[in-house]
């Protein structure tokens, strides 16, 4: 285990947590307890708030210097000016691993940052690790261990581990995520960035066995050789997908009030993504989509694209994005050809893409691409008119009728990339998704999945470039 | 009115149709019959079939020769090579309007295009105009009259009229659009265009009452010139937004195998819709996305951009788009500041993006930006961690809660473009949704709004630049 991961463990899986700032009435302060009891916490969860008294059934202590063993991390939730005094008794407690989530230090100015920097000064003295501040701390699905209030769907366990450096951002991203069936391993909001950052993170989670990818949102980097070096090696085995703010002026500044970042040039940030093999989304639609196409597709092993559709129009607009992503549509494999013209009607054509139209070959041409070896990654697009269609629907389901059988895509994301596009009504969409997702995403348009398809394609490419 | 007008209106509103190649069973040629009966069309409809009898209650004419007074429209939905004689006895009967849906043309290939050839011939000698062939024909909601068998939601009226050179891609744009509450008020599929083609569509719209916006797919002009001149007065007064394929090689080799179509080098038709003042969108979801804005917010008087949002990570991404795609984003002006600062917790900036935080200053700020006249637009943005804001709801609906009460929303988007993205949890989306859709499109992500803004802005600029 590397340093980090080993420096970096009490955060994750604490022996004991003083939740400091605790309070009975809903503000900050008050889900937290609640939470942690709820998830079985109870019997390692000490309160701290200077009234004293009882509060959730659990005694509260009025200052961390009186709380018991064992205690190894310390959750100060109190405001903004108290957490100078409170980071002082925690030192004296002894207490090494501090999620500091009040906000007020260098986001809001010099003022603010002079006591951060005190409060920095204080923690290296002691040899203290803080998380924050101006954040909400971290999720550990594995043992249900959390400092931030979520809904119950974001506790089931996933490989998706996720850093944010704010934490509402942090939040309203699993409140989207779980829809699209994707959870969690780790979750970490930095906030401020005072001490902990994203590199070390990284590294952490580099080795943490329930993380198979990673996605991160930061406004800059805190050390940006590190975050290079770092990347540099965690991509190597686990995918990492970046959404980076402060592209502009404007963003800059904004940034700057709201963690306290200086996001620095992008076009460095830019170059360092692309040399260190991160997949930089570049806006938050694409850092959702790609997130959900990592998490299920296996990386190609080329950029053969094969296009089936039933609209010629969507084939056309798919075939734009793959050329202007760095992927290519090759003329059909002649395996391929022949297999599709078996009982096709004359008018049908045999190009990439491949437009089967009504001819009924659309099962027998996504076969054919599946599993021909010149082809690297496959989308299947399916743009019906419902109206139409309708009339092709008897007891079965609607997508099993149209597309022949959806029993077709059954498993084929394990042999290569493979996306789904459907233009059409939503009952059909929701039909075909009902059918094939996870294990295939669909999307309601062709663009976004080829964008996606070329992300994967970046990253298998890199790789190549850097394992050999 | 104009020539193109007359010309084309026995298409949208014919006396009497006739249905060559009805047939009884489901197939092309089953379902229009009806969908032409259930609009109360039954009158004026004659269907024709070699083999005579009756079909839905109808007597059936073995051709188009026999047909009675009045029938000036005839739809073609028999199998290709029977197209060229059943053209034959429509010039014969002197019906001078034809939708050909009918495929098998000059999409499949030189043998393909001789037989379109020979049937432009005869109708050039018998003044017939002809839309198609290999589509689907048109739609008029304001009479119910459609050529193409649709879900019962698109013949609602509305004021977006549609052009889509592909059939099955037009059909899966309207089975699409009515979940964002656009309605159309007309819809054509030009398929291979040998004779109507994309500009006289345009002039026509351009009359057309019921017709405020117009979108449309190509996948090349038929007359590069006609359309840039066409285009140049159309935008004057109704938006149009593009979205036209065949970007790169592969792209185009697909377009012309599906209609046929030419699409020619790119930056020509790039160049050439900046000029008109046509809305380019560069793929199918801005093209959706771009409609929905366009259809329900007035044009910004200039390009200042004011960002009120929850969530300081959103802020900056909708700043970083705002830039990258012409818009500004200037200081707060000292009015909306010092009504924002009236009551507003020490710790809250007032720059912009103006990020309120938890600071309950979300209503003000809203009501600010949209009064100043110092700034054109405004984005409010929703960023809320659902669990923490679940104890915020009371017995009012969530939406109302949260942002104090989204009725700071009604109204809004009649004083200037406004826009919403929640980023949240599904049940806020959909509350805000419910609240103040159609009116204000919501979003699920900061960056694609601004875009949409930012197209607004480009036609009000090329209309300021145009108009004077």
């Amino acid at each position: 285990m590397s340093k980090a991961h080993t420096e970096l463990k009490p955060f994750f899986e604490p022996k004991g947590i003083a939740v400091i700032g605790a309070r009975s009435s809903p503000g900050f302060g008050f889900g937290i307890p609640i939470r942690l009891m709820e998830r079985g916490w109870g019997d390692q969860t000490y309160l701290v708030n200077p009234r004293g008294g009882e509060m959730h059934g659990l005694p509260v202590y009025k200052s961390a210097i009186d709380l018991p063993d064992p205690v190894d991390l310390a959750v100060v939730i109190v405001p903004g000016p108290s957490v100078l005094e409170v980071m002082g008794h925690i030192a004296k407690r002894g207490i090494k691993h501090v999620i500091i989530e009040s906000a007020g230090f260098a986001e809001t100015g010099s003022e603010g940052r002079a006591v951060q920097d005190k409060i920095l000064e204080l923690s290296r003295l002691h040899g203290i690790r803080i998380i924050g501040p101006n954040c909400v701390g971290v999720l550990n699905t594995a043992n249900g261990f959390s400092t931030v209030e979520i809904m119950p769907e974001s506790y089931t366990l996933g490989s998706l581990a996720v850093i944010a450096q704010s934490g509402v951002f942090g939040q309203s991203l699993m409140d989207r995520l779980y829809k699209h069936n994707l959870y969690f391993s780790k979750a970490v909001t930095l906030g401020n960035r005072m001490d902990v950052n994203e590199s070390e993170i990284l590294e952490y989670l580099h080795q943490d066995q329930d993380t198979k990818m990673i996605i991160m949102y930061i406004e800059g980097a805190a050390d940006g050789r590190l975050l290079n070096q770092t990347l540099n090696r965690v991509t190597r085995d686990k995918p990492v997908i970046v959404l980076k703010s402060g592209r502009t002026s404007v963003g800059r500044a904004a940034t700057a009030s709201h963690t306290g970042s200086l996001s620095g040039e992008d076009e460095l940030y830019e170059s360092m993504f692309l040399q260190s093999g991160a997949i930089r989304a570049e806006n938050l639609n694409e850092f959702m989509e790609f997130s959900r196409v990592f998490a299920t597709q296996g990386l190609p092993k080329g950029n053969r694209l094969g296009i089936v559709t039933g609209s010629g129009s969507l084939g056309a607009l798919a075939a734009d994005a793959a050329l202007t992503n760095g992927l290519v549509v090759p003329p059909l494999p002649e395996r391929v050809r022949s297999q599709v013209l078996e009982g096709a009607p004359s008018w049908m054509n045999t190009k990439n893409p491949l437009d089967v139209g009504p001819s009924g070959q659309y099962p027998k041409a996504f076969k054919a691409l599946m599993s021909d070896p010149d082809i690297d990654m496959v989308l299947a697009i399916i743009g019906a008119p419902y109206a139409v269609f309708q009339y092709m629907v008897g007891d079965e389901t609607m997508a099993k009728r149209f597309l022949g059988d959806t029993s077709i895509f059954e498993g084929a994301a394990r042999k290569k990339p493979c996306l789904i596009c459907v233009f059409s009504h939503d009952e059909l969409v929701n039909a075909v998704k009902r059918d094939v997702e996870p294990d295939i995403p669909v999307f309601t348009n062709p663009e976004m999945p080829v964008k996606a398809l070329a992300a994967l394609w970046r990253l298998a490419k890199w790789r190549q470039n850097h394992l050999e």
